[in-house]
């Protein structure tokens, strides 16, 4: 059990979310922030990076908007509405965009590939947690 | 002149937002960001901390998607409004709460006060930078 | 297996230190990160919040080292033994300091004693990885 | 007069490090993780982007051990020396060898002049804030 989830069972109050749909989109955004960071890098690498130029842009986007939105959710004390919803809207746009792109390079790079699985799984997780938020 | 202002007027192509109001939403979110993550300390050491809940849990979040807001308007590269647009939008609003939040202990803090004014500079930097845009 | 490994294992080029050590230092630091961030906010919630003020401050700041020691670790291309040796110093002091605070409230508190575990296998996964790049 | 100077004058305990030279670090340290963020992106705009390869991943990484520096320092409440100073020890160096890869290029390409003395100021207030401390 990761510690996303032991922590959301350890947490003092309660809270109005489902558990396991939070927890979900917590390993979901980090696994993906990270899987993006180490994309950007490979891309970096590889001898045509001139035409990795966007895969790496929307690449370290799509960390930092992951980590922002793990952040924001890992927080529940005070929890409000109007900050976490739109940045949930942002972080599924972003995690769509990047896997869009990823997506255009999988069958050249496994790396692209690995990503894109990672950012349709934020992307999903997103879009289950503003359901579960409803 | 800020580092933000120089490094636009020295990048390599050209971009389709105004100058001025992107490196001014640049550098009121950095210090926004910046801000809010004082902030949540400050009020950490107030004798009165458990009324400082609400505002300590704002600044945390408002720094975490500031920052991002930053990294991502900091990048003209590949631009994409998909990823642009709903973050500015989510930034806004954070930055709404926080201020909001922040205003509530005004008269007290003066550190909130200080706060306050810098998520309201923030705020209305996105919303520039959203007409800037369309 | 996570991201991290399959993308290192993906990696377009060679690098000099084993696959294992540093894929298990990413995930370590990454979920170190995610549950000192949730250990922060749950302290915010407890009821005696004035004696959690420690815990949440290095909490905050085991969180944002160990997520820029991820971010660094993940890339690999043109590494720089000057940026990555010291920083990894200084992640392992920053989990350690947190895993004695933690430590401290583990009897009480349950999100503490999951967090001190985590920070412990954090400053493990550092030490592991200075080794491994000697 | 930045928000760090005011939110240290507004603090509500005392502190043990000379005000001025905390805050000048602060806005050094804020204003070099954007310039990195920025030159990394100004890079990858080049034509010549493969032989940027190295000068962007200092870049990356410098915008994110400055960031969490900004962080950690920002935070004057119960300061732990343990954390703070490697982390100073780490930034230095990662400003270091930022400026020095940045200054390589500096002569054909204007953003990484200005990011190399972005680096220069975030190294030497990171000095200044080791010696102050001590």
């Amino acid at each position: 059990m990761s510690y996303g989830m032991q922590l959301l069972d350890t947490y003092p109050r309660t809270f109005n979310v489902d558990t396991g749909v939070l927890a979900a989109a917590i390993d979901a955004l980090n696994d993906c922030a990270q899987a993006c960071t180490s994309d950007a890098d490979d891309d970096l690498s590889e001898q045509n990076v001139p035409e990795m130029v966007k895969c790496i842009r929307l690449c370290l986007d799509c960390a930092d908007v992951c980590h922002a939105m793990v952040q924001v959710i890992s927080r529940q004390t005070e929890y409000d509405a109007n900050v976490t919803r739109p940045l949930l809207e942002a972080c599924t746009a972003t995690c769509k965009s990047c896997a869009d792109e990823c997506e255009q390079h999988a069958r050249m790079y496994a790396h692209c590939r690995v990503t894109a699985q990672a950012c349709r799984r934020g992307e999903q997780a997103c879009r289950d947690l503003l359901v579960a938020m409803r």
